[in-house]
């Protein structure tokens, strides 16, 4: 079972029902929740405190529409490709347990967690907000699939391509911290409402991390699949 | 001219009339925008690129609320005040020109970035979302005036005090960053939606940077004042 995700005036929101689109309204990302993405970020991976910072909910598009890359990301090549699987919160969590927070997902898509990289560093003091957050960096979908289709959330396979060249492959097994702890720590202390999105982190192979490396380019077409989930795909321009 | 504060489901809401509830949907916040906060914090001011990060919608609260201090935030003295200028964005704003920014305002109020520190510094890699987002840790109003009874955001007097006494006393004139220009800066390549809130910065004197320390305990009643916007006042307690 699938819902539709559709736009809106403020971003996406998710067709529950013809008469209640829940907006996708925050958007968490986590950093570092593969010990092999860690690694190549010069990083180290912490399954204690997770790396937590947000995209703008105005930056989600769909399956399709095009990444678009902005004046202000043009000076230099920097913006990089992030497949990860992207969570829909849809009852509100707060200090829930990790054996129960799984009852508070409504679904799951894949996400690109699209990042201009000068950005991401150098261009906001070391906050990684601005350098995600530009119109159109975070494509979602193809569709959101219902919790109860996916009961095991570890075990899906994540592949990202570049014009059909696998960028990244991995499994969800391979998160540091799983799904359900990763709500449970996220929602210490602080209230995920309905309509968050958590985006749990990207594997091993980002452009940023290759030799050389891999930005993307005008005219590239990037996909990023999980298994039971569908794919999205997307292609690269320019604004002019 | 001012609109009313309300809770909803899903944080607060700009009262603009009776049919139309503009909600807060996205708090950007600036860092280091008062030269004199950025040297007590031991960071360099930069005019040319802000320091930007963000608070969940969820944590927004109204003048008279509690700040409660989580479970999580317990375990040592972390918890801080931080008196700031908001600017409810009412227009979507992309690519706009600082001397036409100011249109994009819907209006004014006071803030208060509360940030437990450890989670700000060394709780999350480094990103500050997390630090800044528990539940009750965004203060505003206590209403928002309309920005055309505010011609000019660049003469108010900002005062915050701690159970009377004055903690941060400065002027929005000694902002880095004028509010015409973070809208401008903000809305390069990425599109402000209407009911984004910029937090403009806080000026120096904020509890860490004290010798000693002066960190919120239970108890304490915290005020920020902003002249032409009112005061917001809340008090301190512990979650149990």
């Amino acid at each position: 079972m699938t819902y539709d995700l559709v736009k809106t005036d403020a971003g996406l929101a998710v067709r529950r029902s013809a008469a209640a689109d829940l907006p996708l309204r925050y958007f968490l990302c986590i950093g570092r929740n593969y010990a092999d993405h860690a690694k190549e970020m010069g990083g180290k991976a912490s399954a204690e405190n997770p790396v937590l910072f947000t995209k703008s909910p105005a930056c989600a598009i769909l399956s399709g529409d095009d990444i678009v890359i902005p004046a202000i990301c043009q000076d230099r090549e920097q913006v990089d490709f992030e497949g990860e699987l992207a969570v829909i919160v849809g009852e509100r969590a707060r200090d829930v347990a990790p054996d129960r927070a799984l009852d508070h997902v409504l679904g799951y898509c894949a996400a690109n967690d699209v990042t201009a990289r000068w950005w991401q560093k150098e261009g906001s003091g070391g906050q990684f907000n601005r350098g995600k957050s530009f119109d159109t960096f975070c494509p979602l979908g193809p569709r959101i699939t219902a919790a109860r289709a996916i009961p095991d959330p570890q075990s899906l396979a994540i592949t990202t391509t570049v014009n059909g060249e696998v960028m990244q492959h991995a499994s969800t097994r391979d998160m540091i911290l799983s799904v359900a702890s990763l709500i449970a720590e996220c929602s210490r202390g602080a209230t995920l409402l309905p309509g968050t999105v958590i985006l749990t982190g990207t594997p091993s192979g980002v452009g940023t991390a290759r030799t050389p490396p891999r930005y993307l380019k005008e005219g590239d077409t990037v996909t990023v699949e999980i298994s039971g989930l569908g794919a999205i795909t997307n292609k690269v321009r320019l604004e002019r």
